[in-house]
């Protein structure tokens, strides 16, 4: 049996899929440097993230009986969003093992988009081993965040989003990446682009992984991340085959040109993005993913975060700018 | 001589003259008390608020000799950032005056996209008589920021959108007021639905002037506010004109309930809202609008606030969020 792989075809097919469940999200101009370049808004997406798109052209693809048993998907909270809000429209059960320890505001938006929460403990337990259990026990749909070829392709539209509304390929794309569905697929959609994923330091396993022409896993010394959905330990072959095909390279970024992009994003954007879905932004506003052109798009990639966490890095910020 | 009058046919004409000139919005699902709904993101606007649809109509609409001489707006920032970027682009010199105590952010952002500031004293300067001395010592064109036909319909090219991207009429409109350009625009825009203002506590001049039938000034003693974009004394019969007619009426909200539409903006909707730029949001979070169905839109208007004061707005609100 050949293994299927996403494919340019499978990402097209998906967006036509998806497309009128999902909220077509804006590419909004910016300019950083004197270069006017663009800004693909995806935290405006339903659920606040891009994880959306993937859960839905999953869940579509499922059968009927499957639906009937519902579906399991174990996140930190954007992929919960995401598959909590896509079957939630089509009638399906979901289950979300979540981390004890997620943001809040992401455990109540996926309890009020109607999924149940089975809690896990971060630092002891395997949620892949609890979500396959429950999955096994109740005959449910497990629906992995990144490691599925439908979630790849599903990811992969925004990709064929922003060609759509640039009026061509754009010449870079900067992503951020934690498992890398979003990054792979977009390098599926947009085959003429250079892809830069954004990584946080430390977690930058995808950037060494591309380095070196193998998978390699994040160190188990990686130090603490305010990017709670970047925090992936090991990618996958259907995420770094796509990557590394195309040449694509990694970069990483610290917490605090994270914290400046959040603030760049606000007061430039009017954007609420989250750490991780800041990283991009942020490889962008520190020279660190190279020459940027008038075609080259950033991708925010989520707004998920605790007010009070956000309010203060906000306020950090902008003390800062005020007394230097 | 009949003196010109906003109308529908103006609306629809500006919208199409200055359509690949601004940003085509996105129009977001957003759920409150249960009821989905719509907000039309104009904080996401080139300059931070729909104040840029206006300035491009006017200035489309002048000769290339009045163009030469350049423009002159007051504003307390939101039209100067619309003027400015504008003239920007179309290579026209653009003076604002502008309140000595305006907001950092949009000072800055009015000398980045080009435009000259001359300041003056809100509490002892009339900046009509400043705008319109040097507007006649440079023989430049006064751009008013709301009583003036082309601005108010360039600012209901909002409406025209709304209309497009939902796919029909919808049945209410709740749009925040300072001099009324935005909400009389989409009022001829939209003459289906029915039109709600949204001014804040004390500032709601236009409110009594609707339920009165004629035009009334704002009181002496209005209380502070921080919806700087909304503080205008006295509305014009061009904007109120429209409204009345239309039977539409307006409510007013409080500073709090302005500062929880901000907090929801952020984290339910992941947009920067400004307080002026909340209030047609807090209107609608508070019910003092009446029933919402699914085909109501909610304005969201500007989110040009400065960084230290959105911080701590946002963290009050998340403090009392949590410990409540």
């Amino acid at each position: 049996m050949i293994e299927r792989r996403p494919s340019r075809q499978g990402v097209e097919a998906a967006s036509q899929r998806i497309g009128s469940e999902i909220t077509r999200t804006p590419l909004l101009p910016v300019e950083i440097e004197g270069v006017k370049l663009w800004v693909k808004a995806e935290c405006l997406q339903q659920g606040g993230s891009f994880k959306l798109r993937g859960a839905t052209n999953r869940l579509m693809l499922m059968s009927a009986e499957e639906r009937r048993r519902g579906v399991v998907a174990f996140s930190s909270g954007n992929h919960a969003q995401g598959v909590a809000i896509a079957a939630k429209k089509m009638g399906i059960a979901a289950t979300i093992v979540m981390p004890a320890d997620a943001p809040a505001v992401k455990r109540q938006a996926t309890l009020a988009a109607g999924a149940d929460i089975v809690d896990y403990d971060r630092r002891t337990e395997s949620r892949e081993e609890i979500g396959a259990r429950l999955a096994a026990a109740r005959g449910a749909t497990l629906v992995p965040s990144f490691d599925d070829v439908d979630i790849i392709e599903g990811q992969g539209s925004t990709g064929v989003e922003i060609r759509d509304q640039l009026g061509g390929a754009p010449d870079k794309v900067l992503v951020c990446c934690g498992g890398g569905g979003l990054s792979a697929g977009i390098a599926l959609a947009l085959p003429e682009a250079e892809i830069v994923t954004v990584e946080p330091f430390g977690w930058d396993d995808m950037a060494r992984s591309l380095e070196g022409g193998r998978i390699v896993p994040v160190a188990e010394d990686a130090p603490p991340t305010r990017c709670d959905a970047l925090q992936t330990k090991l990618v996958s072959p259907l995420t770094f085959g796509p990557l590394t095909e195309r040449g694509a390279r990694g970069v990483a970024v610290t917490e605090d040109e994270t914290a400046a992009a959040m603030a760049f994003a606000a007061r430039s954007l009017r954007l609420v993005a989250e750490p991780g879905g800041a990283v991009a932004l942020a490889a962008a506003l520190t020279g660190k993913a190279g020459a940027l052109t008038g075609r080259s798009v950033i991708v925010v990639s989520g707004g998920n975060v605790d007010p009070l966490v956000y309010a203060e890095i906000l306020e950090g910020q902008a003390t800062r700018a005020r007394y230097s």
